[in-house]
């Protein structure tokens, strides 16, 4: 068996070109009036469910490095490589709509009445996509109403809710947030030291706005009035007593601690050890944006495809994903932290020893 | 003079480098506080407005080509290159996005307390494009329950008015489309045919149904039901008496004549005198959309950058960008054929004359 | 079984999804050393060869709507609207490249072994594309000095000839470009007017050139010897005798006729009647530069991922793809169209009549 | 002055826009023939010099960074986010060759000679960008057998001379990766550990074939041939005098101290002090194949624009460009470390020590 290895391989056997090339079943061809058209049809959807699997097969991955006890470094570069390659895919997808869209309204009803009632809704591996991402139940566009599982059987259905119950990378990265050494070291608090900041921050901007001799007195007004309501903003969103609040009522989702953590890397950054973590934070927010832009695409496609009317499934396709398209964001939360950053220049400074711990040298003098 | 043809060009003044590559003044650095990311920021911006100027220049062209008396043929196809090419570069400021996004959140906020309150708004030549091509003031959001016009000075206000007020490109496809010479010809009534195949397509779509052996009963019932729906559909938006009230109730623009005839060119557009009106048809949809993805994409960057914050124009950037993707679309009703389209077995064969006038033919036995 | 149109369809089983996801069987997996990106490997290569399908599949039914006796019109509406799908499948193709660019080296050596000598060589379906679009076997690279037919087996082998033989693309559209029925009409012969054409031009400006005051006569020299060599290119490449040593010796392939046909249809291209011809003449050099392109990233792809070591097929991948990226190049005498033109201001004016056959007017007025 | 900052900031005048869209003088326009294209020309090659001064922004300030004493860990980042952003820039201008293909030769010929002899060879910052990146004068094309630098004026000429001598970004990454601590480390001497890897790698897997049995004997030949083959590649690219013998004989030019620290980046890429280093060296490479690109698509778009004659500056363009694509490549060298590297099971296991220092742990445990 171990000298299978040195066995001749050809390209056409390893890869099963007798059997990939013979699955384009044209129903059209099928009941007699074969439509030219319905070959790319069924091409584009079999490329975009290939892609789906090789997603699936980095998120997997992904998360089953998060899952282990420690955290271990080496891991982390690899989980990085792993989701930018998922936003690579999701750029590709975006871009293949265009051949889609070399097919006119007319080719396409040529054989559209052959499909009914499938539809993309019916896709198992998107679903999976979306759930292993952080997508909830009750985050979801109902289906008429009913769960978005209905169209599925039961042992479809059952994989489904193990997903959704097994731990999304949305769970697991904010565990993993939580869990970051850096907030408390050695007697410094970072979350006090980052108020201060603040304030400090507030309270010189408001003098040098008073003390201006340029500044015309309505135009002071109004950038004070700037200047205090963005110092209330701080107050709110940094205290946990509001978050929890905002988190109970479904304003957001990311715990306390780990939206902390997030502002934390996003401030130091380009501190050594913060690089990876950063990286990660922002692939996570570019692949919520790419599925969101491919949602959004997709409606403008079938819109020109099929105006409003109902698509192949028996609902408004272009009105179901354009609803789903900033619905099923799965890290806003991420995006958000945004919001709560301050200029460098305002920045507390780290502890001597914090500042070693995160950083690390290279060159000559080592 | 004429001879000056002759003397020596050099690139550098031919593109008026010297000027070219002075403008760009940053204003951290006029203040002392030089920022490393403020020259990305001006000059992708700088970009933005060539390429704006660009789009322009062929935009005044082509509506100058529609305005002549008779629309010539010739100029048709240089219609078609010059809209074409404006959608490569709409394409192309889409791409640009992900140069701005490799600046990140808080390098932005090195600089951007320096340009409080200029902002994006404040484009002349976007807003000019958009009301050339055929946004009207009351299509637009309001900008804090104003005029979108009050960031600008008295003349540009003037020229923009003067842009809605002299025929967009909007009214000028609709006078064209509403002159095309096919809806009726010696003795051949398009729209009458048309609706009678409706008809007969329904009726015998109906006919099957119900014959059908293997429709289990339920299922039979939602088929007759949907395509007796998709009838009243038709018999609906195709009379002259509802379109005028959609139009009346701001529900659709396009005149009823005009839409017939883009029905018709849509319908039979492998005709070679329609071959130039369907991809003419085709691009406006396609500039339309690019623009829609445009602002979508800027929104979401915007929502990056600086989270649910104001923007430095002193509103909420990404909620307005996100609202007026959709609202800021002008060819709509153009996106809107295809729900009017029946498969090409079922259309109404043209008369021999027509057929013949609407075609030509290549080859040896002409 | 007619009515086999209305039985439910599912999403699943019309893409085949249970075969379709279990054809990815890793050899690193079997052998006991699964490598995670052998994966990505295998369904990046199965997308290529599912895009090659729907390519042939555009390719196939184009030909044979060369193939008809008389090329109708309408037909080359939809040859147009096919080729360009093409060209936006292989832009898709291109951008494909970048995701194979996420493996590192490192993690291909985990499973290069496994897969030798399998490789690329061995895509048919890739060289039927070739074929089809009239690459000829004297044309291509040799493999290691023999027929690059060597890695197919017998049925594969005859299916190339059979191909090669069977009048491709090129053959196809030279024969099209023969008949068309401008070069001559009613007394006008277009190659005799041009030919004037240059030469008055060419006298224009010489004399323009002598005259001038302000150009220095080292310069005013140089100018004359540059015009004058533009005129003899002219003159020898408009000379039947000319074109056909060069094809006689292989530097060009393209007959005198169909060249002169080519030429024709770039200098009046604004003619409705030669709009789609001159459409299908910019999207063949299209598809050209654009696997072009695709060879020229591929091979960029391959020196990253293995250096200038041999590839798994055994011979140094990278040479081999920059070799082929220019040499398989197909409708290069096509390009060579653009050093015949003059501008627009110096071309023959059309009589009448065929001006009028070749326009028509939409409008009011008619 | 400080005050200057509240002062109001309009987005017309912080972009100059008034100067800005009043730089494109047609020379067409102005010598009495008005080309509607040349404002495109135009307005492509400013935008293409405002690109290349934000490149030149970009790889300027890191290369700054590197020149400073001991290179700081977290300029390190910076340095890689920079030139991150130089090639996000580089694609985007590969895009924007597609709005120069909306332009048909006819078109271009309308004003081309108007330009003469004024050439994209005369853009001083591609030249600079060329040298800061590390092109030396010896290893461009010639012009005509002149330097390159015939066609620009006194002053630019110096600048160009400075860039070359004042130490390009290549050297400074070679100083820097000789410098790097990871070679030596108590003890351990990765190259001795390395081509001892290597020895073991080959013995094992000659013995694994001769073994086998289930190899043809002809195919075990080849096979141990190749991989003796490969033994004596390694042996000879990884000595010292050899590696001298290549750079003196211009085969190679990256120093071998150099070369065998980019090597060990390679390996062992995932420890998380490596990180950011692997990045950059991909980075550098990623810049040099988008620049190869952008020239080759030019190239062939010169090609179809103007077929073999001649470009505006007197030479054949498309020749140029395309010899100049691979020619003026400047990282080839890391390109061949692939060539280099095997499979991590064959690694060199690190000592302990090294280990650690090279990675570090997130997580609970710590």
């Amino acid at each position: 068996m171990a000298n299978e290895k040195y066995s001749t391989v050809h390209y056409h056997n390893y890869l099963e070109l007798d059997a990939l090339l013979s699955l384009q079943k044209e129903r059209s061809a099928a009941l007699g009036k074969a439509a030219h058209d319905e070959t790319l049809f069924i091409i584009m959807h079999q490329v975009y469910e290939l892609w789906f699997k090789q997603i699936l097969h980095e998120l997997d991955s992904v998360c089953g490095m998060f899952r282990t006890e420690t955290v271990n470094a080496d891991n982390m570069q690899t989980v990085l490589l792993r989701l930018q390659r998922v936003s690579v895919i999701i750029d590709l997808m975006i871009e293949q709509i265009k051949t889609m869209e070399t097919m006119t309204p007319l080719d396409f009803l040529e054989f559209r009445d052959f499909l009914f009632p499938a539809s993309g809704f019916q896709s198992m591996q998107f679903r999976m996509i979306e759930s292993t991402l952080g997508l909830r139940e009750e985050d979801r566009m109902t289906y008429h109403g009913k769960s978005y599982k209905i169209v599925f059987n039961e042992e479809q259905t059952a994989r489904l809710t193990a997903i959704e119950e097994g731990g999304s990378l949305f769970e697991l990265v904010e565990g993993w947030l939580e869990r970051t050494p850096f907030l408390r070291f050695e007697g410094f608090d970072f979350l006090t030291a980052y108020k201060k900041a603040v304030d400090e921050m507030v309270t010189k901007e408001q003098a040098a706005i008073r003390a201006s001799e340029y500044i015309p007195p309505k135009m002071k007004e109004m950038r004070l009035r700037m200047v205090g309501d963005s110092n209330s903003y701080f107050k709110h969103v940094l205290s946990r007593e509001e978050h929890e609040r905002m988190i109970a009522e479904g304003e957001c989702r990311l715990s306390y601690n780990a939206t902390i953590a997030a502002l934390l890397i996003n401030l130091y950054r380009e501190k050594p050890i913060l690089s990876i973590p950063f990286n990660l934070l922002t692939e996570l927010m570019n692949i919520d944006e790419l599925l969101t832009t491919w949602r959004y695409r997709h409606a403008q496609m079938v819109m020109r495809m099929i105006g409003n009317k109902i698509g192949t499934g028996g609902s408004s396709g272009h009105d179901y994903l354009a609803k789903t398209a900033e619905k099923h964001k799965i890290f806003k939360d991420l995006h958000n932290i945004s919001s709560l950053l301050i200029p460098r220049s305002s920045l507390p400074v780290l502890p001597e020893g914090l500042g070693r711990e995160l950083g690390f040298y290279y060159g000559s003098g080592a």
